[in-house]
């Protein structure tokens, strides 16, 4: 058994934790019950595998606004997806412009194409309080700028960056944008039509609920991407190429089928309790954080400040402390869970200018209490006497 | 709830079922437990979370006769792990040797790098009987030969390839040796050192009896795969490239937890019982079920003869009647799970000669018994009356 022992944990900006009791239910019922392979074979405990498969993805293409939920792919994480959507799309000689807080999930591909594709890439600054000049991105873009990635918030500032406007400025140069929407989707309204997105990655165990190893892949359908994955889909098997019918082009090999029925769990879970009511739970929790840290002194918070946009993310330094040292004591000595370090977001720190010892990054969820942030002061007040 | 009805299962070549018990609680338990995100993060629950992919790449080992746990590294299912080694290995301009049985996982990266890298395969013939000859295939390898790949069992025939004559060609041709064991591993001994195999690819959901969404890929210490997704590995963060540390290298994103959990689960289930122990009972119903299906007038079986070594895989066809009507029939009149069609794998249709029609294959798992193969066998006889 896993030594269980209480703890306030603040680090939902990595994974959701704790699920809804539906998701391992769900889980449970799709691997004991009478489900074997989806898509392979017309039995009907291979039909129900698929029945399953396809209810998650009409459940997200309803979240997201998506007409057709054979346009989502299901990938084993958000980073699958940003590659399936990154070395996918791009081709040689091809212009990318991304941004200063994207995670290495979008900047090491990007980096592996420049280095054996040639491709060029341009990152957008954002400032320390995670704005992005609409007017310095615009001057990037160049004829053969064929793709805009950007992060729809930073998993370090917790800024939300305008994607209306990107998606709008993307198609008026003449490319398109992909999101990285790994800190938004369940908290925070994601809308593909509404926001012009082509698109969209992203991940099933943070915002959404489910479980590790889930996530997804949104393609808007004028856009054909090569598969991430080439092998068996159980469909035109007579092929030696990939087929071309969604979503199995994209979907090659056997789907998980339990963690993406935990999936639809949480995604219920979610559109029940509503994605604005979410996020403005977490937003008043971040607010009431953010106030409090403001009064502790050597203190310095990152991104947005007090009263504006972000999401369920405060993230912060403390004068003459190791942002490591802070967590492990937060983790060791009061049963906190914070995470410190990079975050894998070396731009972001570079952006915070926190690259140099990195930061504190303390993340809300939808069942977060002040209660358990207030804790959460205690412990740091007392801390640094 | 799913319906549940009694159900004779013969579809394990697809996916085992039922599983282990053990499987699920062991997901839930790091689903719903203290356990975050591997790698991310030093707080306890991160650090829970590591623990569980460590115990599993452990079990793996000892199960492969691989030496350092850290050679394996965990996919989504084997097309990930196939991919993986295929497009991460191979360079513009190298030769490649498969054989006549590969699974489109193995025959569509391969096509697909023949289109885009310009890459050569040659495809040795396998004979009817599952024969490979291996005079026949040393004269494929040519000096820029730099990979074999072949399937340790057809998923189709059930034949078994002989790997230690084929990794000791491959070697005396400078070549390196990728072996698909998706039907041997967990019920046909499998161990990398004895065989001389460099690179495994494996499903988690198979014989393994770990849930879909698992897999994983060894890589011998000495060989350096182009990594297959980039991105966040919790590990040197601030570099723009991959790190070169096993397993994270081959690793970005968050792993599959709760699904690595249950694959561990499965995996002391199959050691528990001992693979030398599993091959055997599934041996021997392959041949009874050989020796009914023999009786039955226009029934034609595929693949090695009886008496001869296989996995637990019949295949066959009957005269005058459509494979997938045979399969739809047993599901939907006797509640019997077979695979029908092509499997997945047009080149063993091809070799066994059934590549008009397909084939109708009864699979055999741990738990099958010699009972439930009489329901099969009246289930046919009534059928064809």
């Amino acid at each position: 058994m896993l030594e269980t022992k209480s703890v306030i944990y603040l680090d939902h900006a990595a994974t959701s934790w704790p699920k809804p009791p539906r998701v391992g239910e769900a889980m449970l019922e799709i691997l004991n019950g009478p489900a074997a392979n989806a898509g392979r074979g017309n039995h009907g405990m291979a039909l129900q595998a698929g029945r399953v498969l396809y209810h998650t993805r009409v459940k997200l293409a309803k979240l997201f606004g998506i007409l057709n939920p054979n346009d989502i792919a299901f990938t084993s994480n958000a980073t699958s997806a940003l590659n399936l959507a990154i070395k996918g799309y791009l081709k040689p000689g091809d212009h990318v412009v991304a941004t200063s807080v994207e995670h290495n999930s979008v900047r090491r591909p990007l980096e592996f194409l420049k280095r054996t594709m040639g491709i060029e890439v341009d990152y957008a600054e954002v400032d320390r309080q995670g704005q992005l000049d609409l007017r310095q991105v615009k001057k990037l873009f160049r004829p053969h700028t064929r793709l805009l990635v950007c992060s729809h918030s930073s998993n370090l500032l917790g800024c939300i960056l305008p994607i209306h406007e990107l998606s709008r400025m993307a198609h008026e140069n003449g490319a398109m944008i992909l999101v990285d929407a790994a800190q938004t989707v369940g908290c925070y309204p994601v809308n593909v039509q509404e926001m012009g997105i082509d698109l969209l990655a992203f991940p099933g165990h943070k915002g959404l609920l489910g479980p590790q190893g889930t996530g997804g892949l949104y393609i808007h359908p004028d856009i054909d991407l090569e598969p991430l994955l080439h092998g068996g889909t159980g469909s035109q098997s007579e092929e030696s190429e990939q087929p071309h019918v969604r979503p199995d082009r994209y979907e090659a090999g056997t789907v998980n089928t339990p963690g993406i029925a935990g999936l639809g769990a949480g995604v219920d879970t979610v559109l029940e309790r509503g994605v604005e009511r979410i996020h403005r739970h977490e937003w008043e929790l971040t607010q009431y954080l953010m106030k409090e840290l403001h009064t502790v002194p050597g203190v310095r918070l990152i991104g947005p400040q007090v009263g504006q946009p972000r999401t369920g993310i405060v993230s912060f330094t403390i004068e003459g402390r190791d942002a490591s040292e802070v967590a492990f004591t937060l983790d060791r000595e009061y049963g906190i869970a914070v995470r410190a370090g990079y975050h894998c977001t070396p731009l972001g720190h570079q952006t915070a200018g926190t690259i140099q010892g990195g930061a504190v990054r303390a993340s809300v969820g939808y069942l977060t209490t002040e209660a358990e942030l207030q804790t959460f002061m205690n412990a740091i007040i007392q801390m640094i006497k």
